[in-house]
């Protein structure tokens, strides 16, 4: 199939309503990056490149970030990551607080923030300095080395991570979090503050698409079981609350960040990754949706 | 592959889980189903046909018929059904009045109680005995021109139903029904009191594998996009609240029912019908579940 | 304390404003009310009766009854009554089934609308016409031996009544109502139909400001215990989820109804009715509630 | 009325009771006082003191201070306090985050928790160490000018506050808290800790029960209307969740502590105090509450 063409559509058929929605504001530091901006890429498993628009501008990964964080958890931790973390799409949005409670301190999934506050923990009790062993875990797998988190953007989440805070308390409160809450919440503010182009970040996803091995050399960074089910995870709980939607319009696993990106596996095939500023309500860039939603239209291609 | 291998070997490795859990005693007529039988089928879409165990045994499919209505709702109204039920998880119990009083009485998705009540509300409006026309859509799809719903299980649940009325006049309430309650209730208990085999479930599916046309002859049931994203909504909200967890460990696009039967997806080349009585707390079929769960990772096919 | 010229100062001070807010529109009949009314009337528990305005001309109790019904099934279950219904304030709004799910079908009080089915059902169980009994109960306590219900607005609300339906069907499927359905919501929107003018309600209450014993003769109507505690029943519960700023701006219990009046008592001294049919977005009477905050910052009684 | 043959009355009916329950466990230091302790005084608005048991021992004041920030912010804020804060019963443990998610981040009441965290908040604005205001407050008003709060107590509930920091920042993530959540809780803490007995208590209330003029002397410490306000909100919202059923029970304006003590207030006569550590599962007294309940049965006083 030819991909460059299939981006080069979308990108044309989308320019009207590139850079409608609402940049996210409530980190400052984020809030003043140009709205209009529109990049997609697509890595196959057998290195292929294709892209289109600013798929070389990095960005901030914000909530992509999560995903990183359970995959390293999950080397880690194995299937003890499950017994702190559920697998349930919450429901709610990503940063409520009604069902952490209810659920006595057990995050819904590993996608919502509650989740990812968790993993965090799980890597500040293995790691001296867990944001940077997160920048050393991606550098290899999204091929650019110099690849670093925004240490501005890190702090301006921080110093307005009130909202964060409280789950993190409530989570400590319910003994589901055993590094200071200080601690994760620095280290949370800086993984998610990594920045990473759409090529970049469809490479660091093809071993999801290719069962779980490195598209360079063929480590094995997933077991291929494991790999399939983190698809399953992205699929059913990867997009806010907006994830049934989602699935039915797009038909793939991915997740989604505040800073705009997206990314996306189409199993056995390659790694997608999406990029423009603006969101929808739930949290979702309103362009990048609508692109993945025109890939698997145009291509036919989906996991159903 | 191999299937008649496969199922025999899930058969064997389940017997000693077989006829573990509870079988649904809230509808007294269905309580008196004996816990330990268990039977799959396995219909591709070239017509081939594998089984196991009680395939051939009729049972009571119950939530399962939320997809044929579903089905018959979209050929009725296209889009429009998604005006007055969504599509996301509902992240709560199957019965659960919360969300929908707090969203107006517009259900959370088809494939909760109060989402097929709108759907059957649907029918009521377009035809004179609803439960009939479901019957008479399932009939060629399933191969069984005698196949029909159970009167004592249909006017069991009747009896039992208070808080199925309870959703009903909520969403009254709220103008989401256009009929009688009373109405509504009735073609509600007989179409989910339709009885069928694993055999015959599976071949009802397997237009969803295969582009939403005909197993038979090829006619279209629904367009291959709709069917597409029929396969995403099960998978995202077939099984109650065990949705996630079911997704991250069977991987396919599934909807259950408390009779204790699961119907599955697997797009491309079939549709799975597997039934045992007894259930795991979250309503569906235990044996049933991990006979799923052992299929995908025996064939090591999922779709993702 | 001259009680005729408080009231004529609350009548003047509050002209302006009698006629805002918004009258019951759910059902239909009590729609039509025109809004501009008021009447306020203050019987002693000597049997003094002071009045203004429109005193005299009779209402729809509306929820008002559900105080008389609690002194009913006090009468006929004792504290049992308390093993079916609660005695806590709700914090929701009056007609909400989130609380109701999440315990199990015990309503919170018997104040709110699930509460008063539950009493409902009570009397259902021990007349055969429970209405009727309801109304022959007031009769004597009233002073007026031809007050009745009125039957266009009983089959106005009955028509209307899905949401009262749902929660109905709900408690039943908890256990929690003995007789059927359709029995407990006609004999609920026939006791709420009575109609009364401020001096029946007023006088009808007086026996909560004498210890529990009518106005005439001295017959006990209920223990001094019970009718002090069903006094602080009133205050914690009695003015829907606004109870807590009611108690605060008034500092009397009292129960209202959306047909606009309210029935307040005063220990030792008297029982109070204001009428004025625009509401407040809470449901109480928008004139009445701020008639009664007059008047105890006028004669500066209050309980506490 | 012989206040002191009453309080051994109740006293000796309570023993086999005192002790039952359980010492509140979540502050380390306050899970070290002895369950059987029992004590109770009344201090009438004219000075005269009746006491029995433990009435001279201090003890933790803990949410009772909630009662006296209350107060210090009325008189600092007047009616602007209720900007910040509701006046309605929450209906959900004291504790609970989903009301304050909900309501975004303006708490139900001042005697729950956010509600308290709000107030401390008005107070560090205001004062450079507002627990030492709390105290330099009370003193006057109890008669006890060396009482202070306990340093270790202050210490172990701040290490173990998890919770309440939680909702802190929950609150200041809308904006509700102008001080920092370390500087509010540590004052929190602090003025938690105080320790009175039961005779500083009970005088310390009896403003409220004298139309706001302080015992000794007729300073007004709050207006008469305020006064009475105060009491109807401590009626309503004063002993957490279960509020309407101790209005129900006992009769009296009352706010509790998790250290044990209760005081109530009996308009235009006394105040009181009862103290007993161990606790019923809504975190009120058990033997206080009883007392309480005995105290209004025997002296048939109450304010209905």
């Amino acid at each position: 199939m030819n991909y460059a063409e299939v981006l080069h559509q979308i990108h044309d058929e989308l320019r009207p309503i590139i850079g409608q929605g609402k940049v996210a504001s409530y980190i400052p530091e984020l809030a003043k990056v140009a709205a209009g901006q529109f990049g997609m890429a697509v890595v196959g498993i057998d290195g292929s490149v294709v892209t289109v628009g600013d798929a070389h501008v990095p960005f901030s990964i914000q909530s992509i970030s999560k995903l990183f964080t359970l995959v390293m958890a999950l080397r880690l931790e194995g299937d003890g990551v499950w017994e702190r973390v559920g697998r349930e799409p919450s429901g709610t949005p990503f940063n409520s607080l009604v069902q952490l409670e209810a659920e006595s301190g057990r995050p819904r999934n590993p996608f919502i923030n509650p989740g990812a506050l968790v993993l965090t923990d799980i890597l500040c009790t293995r790691y001296a300095t867990p944001e940077n062993a997160v920048v050393e875990f991606l550098r290899p797998l999204c091929g650019n080395k110099h690849m670093h988190y925004n240490r501005a953007v890190a702090a301006s989440e921080r110093r307005t991570s009130h909202r964060n805070a409280a789950m993190a308390h409530l989570i400590k409160s319910f003994g589901n979090l055993n590094n200071s809450v200080d601690e994760v919440l620095d280290a949370y503010c800086r993984h998610c503050a990594i920045e990473m182009n759409c090529v970049e970040l469809a490479r660091a996803v093809t071993f999801l698409a290719d069962g779980g091995r490195h598209p360079d050399g063929g480590e094995e960074i997933l077991s291929a079981s494991r790999a399939k089910r983190l698809n399953a995870l992205m699929l059913t709980c990867g997009t806010y609350d907006a994830a049934g939607d989602f699935a039915f319009r797009v038909g793939l696993p991915a997740k989604s960040g505040v800073g705009g990106g997206i990314v996306a596996v189409m199993p056995g095939e390659c790694g997608i990754c999406v990029w423009s500023p603006a969101l929808e309500p739930s949290g979702n860039s309103l362009a990048g949706s609508l692109a993945l939603e025109k890939f698997t239209t145009l291509t036919g291609r989906s996991i159903f």
